[in-house]
């Protein structure tokens, strides 16, 4: 496992055991043969127990390990197992412990849902290990952090794939369709965003954070004190890059990031607890929008909203717009198209729902046939079935290193151009000039 | 007129004739005094046109000079002014005639509604000739043309108010007026744009521009071949230039702009000609989209975006978000707000039209009880006015000469850090200063 190996040859000799090449396509969306999928998982705090629960609503899944520093999480995560009617799973409460975890010689896949901080070392460890790893969203700290998952990968074959669940939405799957279908014309811009007033999860309870508070608060407000950047870029961009063929024949090149002010974490400090309080001291680098433009090798240009700190109800934004037509979605608010020449009206909006019965994805068609179930609007559960799937056929993941590395990569870049005046600065390119060659992966069947 | 004074020596002295300082508040928004205006105008194209007819439906205007190159519009205005039962208005067709208009000693103000090229030279013979000048709205062709206006201005004393309808919008004045009582606490981030299918506009008729050609065509054509960057910014910068108090204790210090690849002016010509066609050759400059970010002084991020290209339907987008709350709007698509403890239930949108009640700007107030009228819903009526009013009242106008530089400044820097890959480009500081102490004019009172 430790020869170098790029993407096409893993795809064409099957480095892992199975052939991409000559996979049956006839496998319905939740595999119903004999073969089982074994995984662990390191992190069971909020999200890795969700991770967790829809794994174990599938019937060819066993879990058999489960690392969690938090001795009453890990419990909890072993009971659950255990009364999905499997054996107890074996508990790694040790910090270090993931390095156990991961070089058993019974799993095939593991997920990681640890503080971001640990998804590039349990991510890389994974691969090393010779196992397929799914770690959940984060952006990095680091350029470098990007660089080790795809050295971890070419040395090893393994697949990196992170759990983007907005790849899977809905909306974002049947935009994807219709813009390959040529819809929207050539493809000219893209907005997205994270707009989610985040501050009940940066402080909980209460003005807390740090050791002894509740959830994320533990661990993601030491970005939002230490850091300027997009933090958190992928659950606009992954769907956008998508659209957008990133790595895939277009790459992302250059962007600029501006960031407003930081005052509103500092506002929900000093309105509960008052100015002195020592927690309505700290000076919170990270600004309360950060707004980021890339500019694409073919053109285009991607804008993202980075947006943790203000009240606001939540949105990821989404605008898809090319030579013939607009898409625009805010959750809960609207979801829109106008297309040239086929909207009935003139300069006209239409509703998106509109255009479901004719452009809905194979993927939803069968999940929506089967019964959509799982969080994030069922987003969550096909991201982790997708995963699950590829473990299980041996093939390459929807969403693979290079992916990952750019999509993450959008936040230390971030806080360059904002730490130089809003300079442009320029992605490295990941695929190391393969983005030429390489095709798209995602969403090519109604079944992963 | 000739004495360089600034801003507040004007206000203090009244420079003019009448004293801002003793002004009686009482007189009623479509003033009903004895007091004539005498109104020359400068281009009677649509605009022009459109300018003209509302002022002709004030009983306190008086129109005794057109300039047109165009003998038949020339004809026309003309008899629009006669069929009001004012006497005939002396024409002025040739192109320098303009010179001649401005210079008549029977007129207080003077309408310009030529092509974007002619604004600064007209506006500024304008101000020289001691009357006061409305140049409808435009971008600058260069940092110099922004100058040229200030110095007029502050050698004259002769105000100098662009006529941007949006500022006037019926929503916008709503909710600047939230924003100075504090709704959405303090200001962190303000989006904007001209998002408008002018593929029609142009090319017309056909796939025709240029000599010939009718309407804007004529001439606007020509910016998008030559140029790139966001050449017409005002439409969505104004109201929130308004809202963020610029060069009024704040100012726009930076921006980058970032230009997709231009394909849809050419896909256009292509669809309806041929690529044979003379037209189908032309490689235009502008972008499809150009998306630029503003950072001010006092921290907040404006981002706006310029869209003029691509088959959509019009949008300002217009977003305002504070540390309390957040507004926006695309037009005829959704008007949404959210208020951090004010909106009934937590992160969730409410329809804006709720807060008119109580918050509808006194202006507004007065217009729907005297009777909206106008062109763009209303903006278009109240802007003349707010012109007119001043002229009548011999005070400062409520857009000034500082606003107008400023906001038509974002077309030639936008090209400047286009032209250098997106780089940060430094708005100049055309009040020399004076930006710390200046006060808010816009949208003081119910009356203009």
């Amino acid at each position: 496992m430790s020869k170098k190996i790029n993407r096409r040859d893993f795809i064409k000799t099957g480095t892992v055991t199975g052939l991409a090449a000559t996979m049956s396509r006839n496998i319905r969306l939740f595999g119903k043969d004999d073969r089982k999928v074994r995984l662990g998982f390191l992190g069971l705090g909020n999200q890795g127990t969700s991770l967790l629960k829809m794994c174990l609503s599938m019937e060819d899944v066993e879990v058999l390990a489960l690392s969690e520093i938090n001795n009453e999480k890990l419990r909890n995560a072993q009971d659950l197992v255990e009364k999905s009617g499997r054996k107890r799973p074996e508990g790694y409460p040790g910090e270090e412990d993931y390095q156990k975890l991961v070089t058993r010689d019974d799993l095939d896949g593991v997920f990681v849902a640890t503080p971001w901080l640990w998804h590039t070392p349990m991510t890389v460890a994974t691969m090393r290990a010779g196992k397929y790893c799914a770690p959940e969203v984060w952006g990095a700290s680091s350029i470098q952090e990007c660089w080790d998952l795809i050295e971890a990968y070419e040395e090893t074959g393994m697949p990196c794939m992170m759990l983007e669940n907005h790849c899977y939405d809905r909306s974002n799957m049947a935009v994807l369709k219709m813009v390959r279908e040529g819809l929207f014309g050539e493809l000219i811009h893209g907005e997205c965003g994270y707009c989610h007033d985040l501050r009940g999860i940066k402080f909980n309870p209460g003005v807390q954070f740090g050791p002894g508070a509740r959830g994320e608060a533990e661990w993601r407000t030491y970005h939002s004190i230490n850091r300027n950047g997009d933090l958190y870029p992928t659950h606009g961009l992954g769907p956008i890059a998508n659209c957008f063929d990133i790595d895939r024949s277009n790459r992302m090149v250059t962007l600029t990031s501006t960031a407003t002010k930081s005052r509103s974490l500092q506002e929900y400090i000093i309105n509960q607890v008052g100015r002195d309080h020592p927690n309505a001291k700290i000076k919170f680098k990270l600004g309360d929008i950060v707004t980021t433009v890339i500019k694409c090798q073919n053109g285009e240009t991607i804008m993202i909203n980075h947006d943790t700190n203000l009240p606001r109800p939540y949105s990821n934004i989404y605008v898809i717009q090319g030579t013939k037509g607009i898409w625009m979605e805010h959750r809960a608010l609207v979801n829109a198209i106008y297309l040239d020449g086929k909207s009935p009206e003139e300069h006209k909006w239409e509703p998106f729902d509109k255009y479901y019965p004719e452009y809905e994805h194979p993927l939803w068609q069968n999940f929506l046939n089967e019964g959509v179930r799982g969080g994030h609007g069922g987003a969550g559960y096909l991201k982790s079935r997708a995963f699950v799937e590829c473990v299980k056929r041996k093939i390459p993941t929807p969403i693979d290193v290079y992916d990952t590395a750019a999509w993450i990569a959008v936040s230390p870049l971030s806080e360059e151009s904002i730490a130089k005046g809003s300079a442009p600065v320029e992605f490295p390119d990941f695929t190391r000039g393969m983005w030429m060659k390489n095709k798209p992966i995602f969403g090519l069947t109604g079944e992963y």
